[in-house]
């Protein structure tokens, strides 16, 4: 028989729910709340939720913001917008029924994996491209989580005089520069409007200082990416997340195989949706693999 | 009955030769040679070298410049200052034996891992800092080598205005300012004497300039670190190579540790010795495995 997990998508701002079954398909309506502002309202959301429909599945998945330990049941040290409290949090006492926790990005990077753009490629890093930037490392088609779970995170230099703060409390990380808070920086500092938008950016892309702005945050990009294919040699690095609609991806994944030494690599865009975390934690709580 | 590996060193200006056993012990002298400058006479030294001991090992193992496929017979793409036509060896046809080839800093690196300052960690990255910067990857007790070998290469930006070509032909990789040659192009643009030496750096190292410079350089491999450390959540970074000799261990891990979104991680210095790359080679062909 088929089975089927409860999905959560736990976000600082969002929290969404829905039932995905062994083939990363949604088979139920995708439920959408505001992330309560305490630990206690979270925990009663969550247990609203699982009340509501943990018996119709047979895992409970979290697709969480924070790193996630190897055990795969609680977060490890501090997430940045949401309740403080909230690491501490014990998902295992949420349900009877068997609570799988995982990093969203790392999700959503087993969701490309398993039935999105990096489908039957061993190797891949997956960024995603929002607010800020998330990652995830498929490595010989198993999720890459480190000595303690706390893997991929996008916070490498791309300069090195303290230039820009990161939300991370260092300076100058990719996240700094390649996220949508990246390139509002960027706008600011190339046109001297601390007031400039990314939509102001955006929608005027075909003027001379817009496009301009959008290329240096593009290049940023593929400096990134470029350091990521040499130290991973990967089948394919791939842009998910809302900025990623605003890259030429020809050009990076051209540019790119221009710059590395490593071996030919492909730049793909995410095709696993916009609730990839969901199908990456269900996926990963049902112990669905790599079929070919 | 112990094994034996026939273990040969082979970089740029000098290969080396020794007798290595499954303990990671020398037991035979190390012989050296100048690199010859022509592919004919790198296979003549080579066939030289292997038709004198191969009777007494059972298998003969390449430490070689340059990366090196998955199936451990041959070189991938081109390597820097070597005999152009080196790549194309056909490594399986020097000897009746089995013959296996690894990079030379993935070599080293395991050469850490199995008996050196890496012993007993399932997750490290080795940065070997010499004339140039290699690295080596250690996943889950296994050398990382990604889809096609190439892996491990520290080619990720320092920095994103073009302002320091590197070896690679792109512009401002780690290995252009975290190695011996980095050292010197950071001497010479702090102090604008394009004459001046690693060698006056390091011999006046208490003076106001070159103090300067050597905590400048040493910067540039501290944040390194912090990237790696924050992609990889490892057990430990290892500094390898001649240049490690002048880096503040102790500094780098305290202030690598501050700056992390990552879990603790220890910076380490090397520990098996000046012939590493043999070492681990010959381990490697052997089939020496992390015991604990």
């Amino acid at each position: 028989m088929t089975k089927h997990a409860l999905a959560i998508d736990v976000g600082g701002t969002k929290i969404y729910n829905t039932i995905v079954n062994e083939k990363g398909e949604i088979i139920a309506e995708v439920e959408k709340h505001s992330t309560p502002k305490t630990f206690n309202e979270i925990k009663a959301l969550f247990e609203e939720i699982i009340s509501k429909y943990e018996r119709q599945v047979d895992v409970i998945a979290f697709a969480t913001c924070g790193a996630v330990n190897n055990s795969n049941d609680g977060i490890l040290g501090s997430t940045g917008n949401i309740a403080k409290g909230y690491p501490s949090m014990d998902f295992k006492s949420l349900s009877k029924k068997r609570v799988f926790v995982e990093n969203d990005a790392n999700a959503a990077a087993w969701a490309e994996h398993i039935i999105g753009a990096s489908k039957g490629m061993p190797y891949s890093v997956v960024l995603t491209l929002g607010t800020g930037v998330g990652g995830g490392i498929i490595l010989d088609d198993k999720l890459y989580k480190g000595k303690n779970g706390a893997a991929g995170e996008m916070h490498f230099k791309m300069r090195t005089d303290k230039h820009r703060k990161c939300t991370c409390g260092s300076y100058d990380c990719f996240e700094a520069y390649a996220s949508g808070t990246g390139l509002k920086k960027t706008a600011a500092e190339i046109s001297g409007d601390s007031e400039i938008t990314t939509y102001d950016v955006i929608e005027n892309k075909d003027r001379p200082l817009m496009k301009k702005i959008l290329e240096t945050w593009q290049n940023d990009i593929l400096e990134g990416i470029i350091g990521l294919a040499n130290i991973f040699d990967p089948d394919c690095v791939v842009l998910s997340g809302s900025m990623a609609e605003f890259v030429d991806i020809e050009y990076l994944e051209a540019q790119a195989n221009k710059e590395i030494v490593t071996t030919p690599f492909k730049v793909v865009k995410a095709s696993a949706g916009n609730y990839s975390g969901m199908i990456g934690a269900a996926l990963l709580a049902l112990g669905v693999k790599e079929s070919g």
